[in-house]
């Protein structure tokens, strides 16, 4: 079978447009209720997708008068949705920084148990202070520090769900051997973050561990993504763009003894799906047309760590610092500030220009239209499929999962039903090898 | 109305009895099963009980040769189990010893959104060096620190869950309001142990917060409960000791300032039950000729603190410290200690005394005589109902639900329908006030 692509739907309350509670198409009192998200999660699974994805952050954030970015804690809306579906992948964001890896681990392994081999977790370090306010610091960590902490963080959360092999829980009544302790190991892992003795209070879940996640395109991220992720979600702008980062990243997970054919690619992008191309255009306007301008002002200072309220909306952004020397989140420093001088804009054009995706990209049109553009980048070498950001929800998601998975199914580019039971199964990666599992005796 | 029983259901694995998951009347293979889990509490549910609960421990212990605590991370079980009822109470067991607050107070607000107000957590401090050693710890905090830490952490989530005023979320489109931030508020917390800024990051959930239970019974233990608990779970042999406890632990609260009638005081009762009461006690033999002597050993040497494995067994305990110099669980240690003087036990039967429940009371009789014994202690008082432990799962509770639920419904003692829709309702607790919620000007 050639390639395929995978599709991820990324969700965020009703729709990612940063106005789209404000527009006629959603019902924004369905934010704060699992029924919703159960929904939605049903319709992307009605549409085959690989999975669905949550992101989260650890602080109300400076926005709640116009938005929250997780009503819901992703792990536990993600066990809610599992008993309401039977295939589609379900990816929590959760952050390292903050965490003790054995209570992190243990709820991923729960969470695999609970859905039969379906759990994700898009490994993240937290950059901002309001959230290191939560958590007993006055600021985040600088970046680097952030990345050390979170590469041991995952070291031991492997070593964790390591510790029980498969077929350790005997459970024979006859002799009382409930399980084999020669099968569950102590991780005894002494490091500079973490002391964590183990083992795991979990037997091995259905996928061994947690289909690993990563989104972050900095050096020191692209650097985590390259040793660990399984499937990496990326916003990028132009097919240039993407396609640089794609070969570059390839090229940086064979640097590093693995199989490039193994990590998915995930460029987000915001379909804004019309019947013809000028209504998908009217409706991306109506949406860009709701934006609160002092919201998506201090949305964006904070992106780009710098007090915009002080210059012209009409104006051009200021001089700003090396992406490379920021502590923020670089990698989406380096889009805004590359998007601005490429095109020329003001403040309020970039404004308009990241609210549909926060720097995500936004195409609008047909179905036709907007499964050329996947098609595009996937087979030019920028994509191995997309993380599907709907601009509102349900309305969004179904647009999508009814007009363009059938056109990419005609197409011969995604499945037509599932293969597979588990998110690893969908992602076409296999059950992962267990570090302590002893290779069997010859006989 | 007069007053009536609370009954809850402490689940565990295949069922309480150690050995449970050996006898034919058990299929152990579904300890990690999620639809036993949820299978069982639909039965507790049918039974119109206030609620289920799973304890916890943070590591597989030294007994996973013989039995694991818990498989699932109790939070996400019950997430999941609160997709598939309507009414029943959903209590976690989470330690304070490990955790930060802001992300324990944010599961179970999750919890609480995800299940329509039917989140409780059992408050639990983490005693063994087997649990250090998981989070950077050599050996656990002695005990008094342990309470201590816990109190701080209960205070800083009080606050977190206030955080967000009831109605907070606006979500007005046309004015562009997603939250009305004078309703949401900074915690400020600077204490010993913890530093949080808040607010949460979860709008009010229905209940405000979890119902708060506790499970300790020593002098820390009492005081805390006391002070914030809204549920108590207690181990107590005898009715003498049951009431001692009772009208104690009332006093303790009447003192702390709270009233006394809105804590319920619930004792484990393991319920053994038969046909005939020989049937019955024949059944708690069959369970108790199961247990592994290797195992309940290390378990008793574990709730000592001691290794008895030196010691005859058909011999008596060695002598021992005073309880209340301990840094274990204190009161389980005093409750075996003061058992095995009391009846005179060899250590072997204390084994079986403990085989059943682990220091709970075992009852084994007929429906009638169960219910007996309920009403007893609930008449004379001892208790405002009961942690019902089932002895195996699921027949164990089902014979509870179909036999001993209508004999006390019969005497007027427990509810014939659900009258309430979250935990606290069940529980007949008032909503919290918000400690941040403006008292309104006077028009």
């Amino acid at each position: 079978m050639s390639r395929q692509l995978h599709l991820n739907a990324f969700l965020m309350g009703v729709g990612h447009h940063e106005a789209a509670w404000r527009h006629p198409r959603t019902d924004a009192g369905r934010v704060a209720d699992v029924r919703h998200y159960v929904d939605v999660a049903r319709i992307a699974e009605r549409g085959l997708l690989d999975s669905v994805f949550f992101a989260d952050g650890l602080s109300a954030g400076p926005h709640a008068r116009h938005r929250l970015q997780a009503v819901f804690e992703p792990i536990t809306l993600l066990t809610a949705i599992a008993g309401a579906t039977t295939h589609i992948g379900l990816i929590a964001t959760a952050s390292t920084s903050y965490y003790e890896p054995f209570h992190l681990a243990r709820l991923f392994a729960s969470l695999d148990h609970i859905s039969g081999g379906r759990a994700g977790w898009n490994i993240v370090t937290s950059a901002s202070d309001a959230e290191a306010r939560n958590f007993n610091r006055d600021a985040a960590a600088p970046h680097a520090a952030r990345y050390g902490r979170a590469a041991e963080f995952v070291e031991v959360a492997l070593k964790l769900w390591d510790s029980w092999e498969a077929g350790a829980l005997v459970l024979d009544p006859a002799s009382g051997i409930f399980a084999d302790t020669d099968k569950i190991h102590e991780v005894a892992h002494s490091g500079t973050h973490f002391t964590v003795q183990g083992p795991l209070n979990s037997p091995r879940s259905p996928q061994g561990r947690p289909l690993l996640v990563q989104a972050g395109s900095s050096p020191d991220g692209r650097a985590f993504a390259a040793r660990y992720a399984e499937a990496v979600f990326t916003a990028q702008q132009t097919l240039a763009e993407a396609q640089e980062f794609f070969t570059a990243l390839k090229s940086d997970i064979a640097a590093a003894g693995r199989d490039p054919g193994q990590v998915a690619v995930l460029p987000g992008v915001v379909p804004v799906i019309g019947g013809t191309e000028a209504e998908a255009v009217r409706l991306a306007r109506e949406f860009d047309d709701l934006i609160v301008t002092d919201h998506a002002l201090a949305q964006l200072s904070q992106f780009l760590d710098r007090d915009l309220s002080a210059y012209p909306l009409d104006g051009p952004l200021p001089a700003l610092p090396d992406p490379g020397t920021v502590e923020a989140h670089q990698s989406r420093f380096k889009l805004i500030v590359d998007l601005a001088r490429r095109d020329d804009l003001s403040i309020r054009e970039i404004l308009r220009r990241l609210g549909g995706g926060r720097g995500h990209r936004v195409v609008a049109g047909t179905p036709e239209q907007i499964a050329d553009e996947l098609e595009t980048w996937f087979r030019q070498g920028a994509a191995d499929g997309f993380n599907v950001m709907p601009p509102y929800l349900p309305g969004g998601l179904e647009d999508f999962v009814d007009h363009v998975v059938p056109e990419l199914q005609r197409r011969g580019l995604f499945r037509t039903a599932y293969t597979a039971d588990t998110l690893r199964g969908h992602y076409g990666l296999p059950q992962p090898v267990n570090a302590y599992a002893r290779v069997p005796a010859a006989v």
